[in-house]
């Protein structure tokens, strides 16, 4: 035998053990949940895009990766493909693809794969799994999606039973009419300064918005109090009107502000929070926008992000469709809680059920009672052999199959099964249902 | 605006509207159940494997695409990692890297996209997902598995209600023991020729073994006859001992072979055949081999392909390790029942329900009437704005949403609840249980 090459996990690349594995199913199978409770549809799209769609808006800095034949001639490369690096891309062609063949407003979900050629580091992948929601409508999109948005989220993130995330909402235009406002001219190069807050703090802001921004003292002072405002109700709206500066856009900001937040109110207090001082520098969105992050994490960056925008597609298509999404990184949040060892210990297989096998000549007859335990719902396991039931039984705990079910060992025997973590064992019949609660319809959930 | 760009669909790389992607979704929903009801667990592994893994065996034919960064530097390609072209090189590198992790038999599902630079066709595709299970033991795995492998198939089969699949199974070790026991010496040139029977006929094969491979005459006779034999039950262990052939290991394949095929008897009787003329070239398969075809569509090649192979990974680990699978190619059927027209036209949205909004004083209380539909387990789309009940109405009629839920249009009023199809309209109550079947729980499968 040749000495075998040893693989190697490839950096960037995250794969699971199958007990790991079987709870990010329960994630993605709950989030699936949430995202169709609220009607929206699946969409999937090819893992590639031709390059002019991946770089339709200038996206050169998102490492996007090439797809190439191994054996391909020199002459016929094939570089004209490539891994898309976002859902969003995607989307945009999709719609404008499928624009007579879809109802609108287009509420899709997209749980896929997306690739990036960054620097693998902790919570940053080559390969990782967003799940995306999105509304699309066709030159108008009512304010009520906005405020869906973080409901669907919020109920999301607290049936994955994960530590604190809250979400931090806000409005683009809030900020925008503000520096409208206050007159100032070159507002982007405003939002550029104020995007350095976490990285040289509340004062350095200010002193360069005096001095390389041309904002007065006074001006400069407001635009921090502005960026500071962070409440859990409807009083953001009070203290931003107390700083004096009024112009349309942000009033109409404000409104839709509190539209938004009147739905945030049946959710648990600390869930969603007004925060002025978020997401100044996503220049695609034009009106509410999300960051959703870690409580216990401050440092880990945001597990969520979306908001609204006015123009998904005009790239791919004559239309005007404004839309507003929100985002989940899932490899990125499930990885942290592998990382920190906030899993639920679990099993490494799905099933209910491992059935014993007493003897080889009680095969066909296991074979059956497997059968009518499976029609019933249960996902069963018969072991492959009549090997010491020992053996059997450990396999089944080294699994973490919760319940063994033992056939009659004779003719005319009874059969019972046994709590595998309770240790009890009981009479059962494979025929008719069990006790109501001996084995749950979706132990993993447990 | 500048005039976009037009996307086009990009040939070999499938995409589906949200009606078709629904179906899609129930297929892959029932094949996971199948899977896990017989204890199978979930690997999902990267979309990339080293390249060494890749061409390990060899594998310069599967069209391999490499990945590279389009920003990279010459000097700097990464093009030391590609795209999987099966699940079964993935698993290979995945048992031998997590070995020590595993409980062995390993019995896994994976259902994943691979990719192949082939010329697509149909039927055949650049991007496709495949659903596959495999067994693996270390130094030896029973017999009991390959037994197992064709019911759940089958049952997988029978809840895709596509049209009928027949699954022929074979075992590797009758036609090289047949060929063994009539002492021929290049038993792999015999196999190539047996391999040109759909092309050639079974007249041109038997010149060919005479001619090319010093068959006699009655050895190619009986060779032909061998290839034939097609029986639904055991019987086919007699007709080849009509033959008069012997070998020890045409003696085990024949045993292997009846082992398996007691199995089958709870299936219908046409799902399932034992048939020798199958799987000749497939050479890793060292035992059982199955290959499931349309019988409607008998030139479309086969949907189900799998069997028993010695050695899963000795590429990658100094270990012996056995196993047995079945694939089906998810996207090649699926695809075809799309080009056939055989799928049930359905909905494009998952919602089971359309809440109707009257006005806009009653939206909270109509997203609290959602939320309560939501918690008894309906997927409910509350209509975003006050409009017109005709123009509420068509949009669930457009995107096939079965139940249109009627809240009260003033205090006091009683909610009603219009089943779409039927035109029918009874009060309801959105915090109590309906009538049993007034909403399925799963209307998508109905």
């Amino acid at each position: 035998m040749a000495s075998p090459y040893r693989p190697r996990p490839i950096s960037g690349y995250p794969e699971w053990t199958p007990a790991i594995r079987l709870q990010e199913l329960r994630w993605l199978d709950h989030i699936r949940h949430c995202f169709e409770s609220y009607g929206f549809c699946s969409v999937e799209t090819p893992s590639v895009e031709e390059l002019e769609v991946l770089l339709a808006k200038g996206e050169t800095d998102k490492e996007i990766y090439t797809i190439n034949r191994l054996q391909a001639d020199a002459g016929q490369s094939e570089a004209r493909l490539g891994l898309h690096y976002d859902l969003t891309v995607p989307l945009a062609r999709y719609v404008a693809q499928h624009f007579n063949e879809l109802t609108f407003p287009f509420k899709r979900y997209q749980m896929q794969r997306s690739w990036r050629g960054e620097r693998p580091q902790e919570g940053r992948f080559r390969e990782f799994t967003q799940c995306d929601i999105d509304v699309i409508g066709v030159d108008q999109l009512p304010l009520h999606f906005d405020a869906e948005m973080p409901l669907i989220m919020a109920e999301l993130l607290m049936g994955l039973k994960v530590p604190p995330v809250r979400l931090h909402i806000s409005n683009r235009k809030i900020l925008a009419g503000f520096l409208a406002g206050l007159g100032i001219s070159d507002p982007a190069a405003a939002i550029r300064v104020l995007d350095k807050m976490d990285k040289i703090g509340a004062s350095k802001v200010g002193e360069l918005l005096v001095s390389e921004c041309g904002f007065s003292q006074s001006d400069a002072a407001k635009a921090l109090q502005l960026a500071a405002i962070k409440t859990s109700d409807a009083s953001f709206a009070k203290e931003l009107r107390a700083l004096g500066v009024s112009h349309e856009l942000l009033a109409l900001g404000i409104e839709e502000l509190l539209f938004v937040q009147s739905y945030l109110q049946s959710l648990p207090e600390a869930m969603a929070v007004i925060d002025l001082g978020i997401a100044r520098g996503f220049d695609y969105y034009t009106g509410t926008v999300y960051e959703g992050r870690l409580v216990d994490y401050p440092d880990f960056g945001s597990v969520v992000a979306g908001g609204r925008y006015d123009d998904l597609a005009s790239s791919f298509i004559a239309k005007k469709l404004p839309g507003v999404g929100i985002s989940l990184g899932l490899t990125r949040l499930f990885s942290k809680m592998v990382k920190e060892n906030l899993l639920p210990q679990g099993a490494s297989s799905p099933a209910d059920i491992l059935l014993i096998l007493p003897n080889e000549e009680q095969r066909p007859a296991c074979v059956t009672y497997a059968q009518q335990l499976r029609q019933r719902g249960f996902k069963v396991e018969m072991y492959h052999a009549p090997q010491k039931l020992a053996k059997q039984l450990s396999y089944a705990e080294k699994k973490g199959i919760p319940y063994v079910w033992f056939p009659p060992f004779e003719a005319g025997g009874a059969h019972e099964v046994k709590n595998m973590q309770q240790g009890s064992q009981q009479p059962a019949d494979p025929a008719d249902w069990l006790p109501a609660n001996s084995v749950p319809a979706n132990r993993v959930s447990a």
